[in-house]
């Protein structure tokens, strides 16, 4: 009785695109990359997912006017032109699925969709939280489908080989999963971050750095510094709302007296 | 393998009924509101839905005699008159789902119905805890599918912008998620409540006014007043019932000694 | 992908038989009764469901003869005779579903069988508990589908009316509940306990002086002395097995280190 | 909407095997000693398994050469010869499922895959825990799903009469029950283990030289010796890993700030 469904709004014609998976999670790395390229790249959004294993709940609209938003993931897509070697489908969210299991049934229906346009690679993004805070630059890490994948990644001084992570939970790890049984190949780029800050602007724009030189697309690092500014507001807001709410079934129907 | 049904007892016929949804919540203030709507404009039932998300169990009839009760959601229907300007659909329960996913499924089961009456606009009721008692006359907040439905609640004074509201958690929530789906339009009204004492009658009289501002109906303050007190006894009686019960599978089973 | 099956040993011919339910539940009041009544009347075993919804594990037999068994619900019948005004079908097993949606599907299938066999009436077992150890004899409270078989039972002293039970979980409850909407009637017979003995002798006494007066079998008290005393000794290992256990997926995920 | 799936490389042709499941449980036992049979006897994969029951993440392949690495059952193969009386099939994986529902899904396509092959005896291998260490050797517990098979390990000073164990969790006890539904016999042979130890190498040489004795395969204990040697390493990395992941759905979410 779960379902989970894609609303396209539009068709776009698309060549060969590379999908780029930004959603929720560690030091929202992944999201913050991809919504600074849907900004900057100034994408178009083509297509929804909506879920049942997202939280049974909605948003009010984080400008305050009233409106209701629906949780959902969401597909853009920019075409490729003179600084972007490749057409790109861009996935953001507000969330990711909250049942283990819906992590692959969503999984799924990303990577048909990608299929559908005709996509050969997905990057999946994501942090790598070391648990100190740290003075170094912070590296990107890597993980791939292929053998041949981790070597053009390497180029882009991407750490492939003893890294430290040990396993990818989630969207980022799933849809690697899914999309090499699918004959796509993928890497998932993981900025190294401390995991204290809510957000952290020198992780993401490693891995934006990593993502410029691999598309040809050039960084606006004012903007970049002005987003993540107004990203870490909006995240110290969210850490407030989520404590006692994502805590699974019981406390939910504690919190709101389900049983009358 | 799970299950959700709607069992019609009747089939009234019905002009463009407004729904008003009030499960139990947050200060059960949407259930209060709704079960106060039924007595006063003499409602009646007309059909029931019944669903294996709800939990596992039946109720002794409050009124003790012997008879056992399903949990179960009730539709009840009033037709306009001379101080009723719309015809109306009631939804009221004793429970909402208690598993996440649960609440699409009921949720869509509901749509469902206000779909088949010709139901064009949904109002989900129930409460904001502010977590402090406070003198002042509680708010009644808003949240809205669209601009224009928020324009003609902010006439009854609703509190619709700038809210400290983040989200909407359950039923009243997902309705209006999945009614804007189905070409409703749909609002939220939220008394504003301590969310110390179990009932609010303050706070259901304040929802109750704008209900009465918008639909046209009396309010009989002296039958608000003494149901008020019946059902903060009724509710402080359920606060004690569910200790220990509903909280999730592994209590469950260790209370009952499942594994002989 | 969940199941439950039922697998059918004998297909005996019934009328109109009485189903009498006695899974494991607070203080084993209705296994003990049921298994008791088995044991008694000379049932023989003509049937069996399995079902996903039991825990995922097999139990080593009791008499540690190195065999395996399966968890299972069984039923049992006997047909009417000298001292038996009805056929029965006797329901025992080793657990209920530790899964909330299990206890709808697996009652389903209960029902179904019930409803196969042409029985009009389910009677219920299990235990209340009252946390206090008493001096008096147990009562043993009632619940029922109608108010016709709530007067032919207090008959035999069962307590329907003011009783302080507020809802019946599980099985008992589940099965009264489906019962009433297949158009049978039904009663649950609930033996005072004080919850804090691992069994109840007395308490099981008490239910099956109700069952005996309305069934017409007579008593052998000696043997029902005997079952008591070796049941507990059961019960007790089976407390110390249970701890641990059926904890949730998590603890047994842990416990078992399935994620290698 | 979950998905279970079995994929097949090879087709090989197999007489009668046997099938030996070594699945990640207690005290790495059943794991241990599957992987050294696959490794000693040079057996060759044919299938795996894939699971929306599994873990919703991927792993880091252990050789850190940057690859991910699916979480999976994997089926392999071995033909009688000299030293060994039956063809083998043999299962061994990174985790067993993680919802209690999953391990009865799993379970059937394992014993279909069996079944295809023509098995007509499944072998499923386990840790049984003390809680405390020991000077003397380990004991080798068995269960089984008859009497014949029973008296046949017994011959292997395999302990079933009288052992300590109530219960069989998870794989090794539901490939029993299931095996048996499809008239297999099978027998579950446990190593005794304090579990307080990551591995226990003494355990796993015990139910080694059962299987040896059956089966007829030597022994070669220097590779024995340094396989649990490098196993135990591995193990201290997992248990690492392990903690604070595989601890539910809300933990995972909070983890992964999956609300955005």
């Amino acid at each position: 009785m779960s379902s989970t469904a894609v609303y396209f709004s539009k068709k776009p014609k698309l060549t060969s695109p590379v999908m780029i998976e930004g959603l929720p999670g560690i030091g929202y790395i992944g999201k913050n990359v991809v919504d600074y390229l849907i900004d900057e790249l100034k994408a178009e959004k083509f297509g929804e997912i909506l879920s049942s294993y997202f939280p049974p709940l909605v948003l009010m609209n984080p400008e305050k006017n009233g409106l209701i938003e629906e949780l959902k993931n969401e597909f853009y897509y920019v075409k490729k032109g003179k600084n972007l070697k490749n057409d790109l489908i861009l996935l953001t969210g507000d969330t990711q699925s909250i049942d283990m299991q819906g992590h692959f049934v969503i999984g799924r229906k990303i990577i048909e969709v990608a299929h559908s346009y005709g996509t050969k690679r997905i990057i999946t993004l994501g942090g790598f939280s070391t648990g100190a805070l740290s003075e170094k630059d912070p590296k990107v890490f890597g993980a791939g489908t292929d053998e041949k994948i981790i070597k053009e990644f390497e180029k882009y001084n991407v750490v492939f080989k003893k890294s430290p992570i040990g396993q990818i939970i989630g969207a980022s790890g799933i849809l690697l999963s899914i999309a090499k049984r699918h004959n796509m190949d993928g890497v998932c780029l993981m900025g190294e971050t401390s995991g204290i800050l809510s957000s952290d602007p020198k992780s993401t724009e490693g891995v934006i750095n990593v993502l410029s030189s691999y598309i040809g697309f050039k960084i606006n690092l004012e903007k970049l510094d002005k987003r993540a500014k107004e990203m870490d507001k909006i995240i110290k807001k969210l850490e407030k709302v989520k404590k006692g709410m994502v805590s699974g079934k019981t406390q939910t129907s504690e919190q709101l007296g389900y049983i009358g």
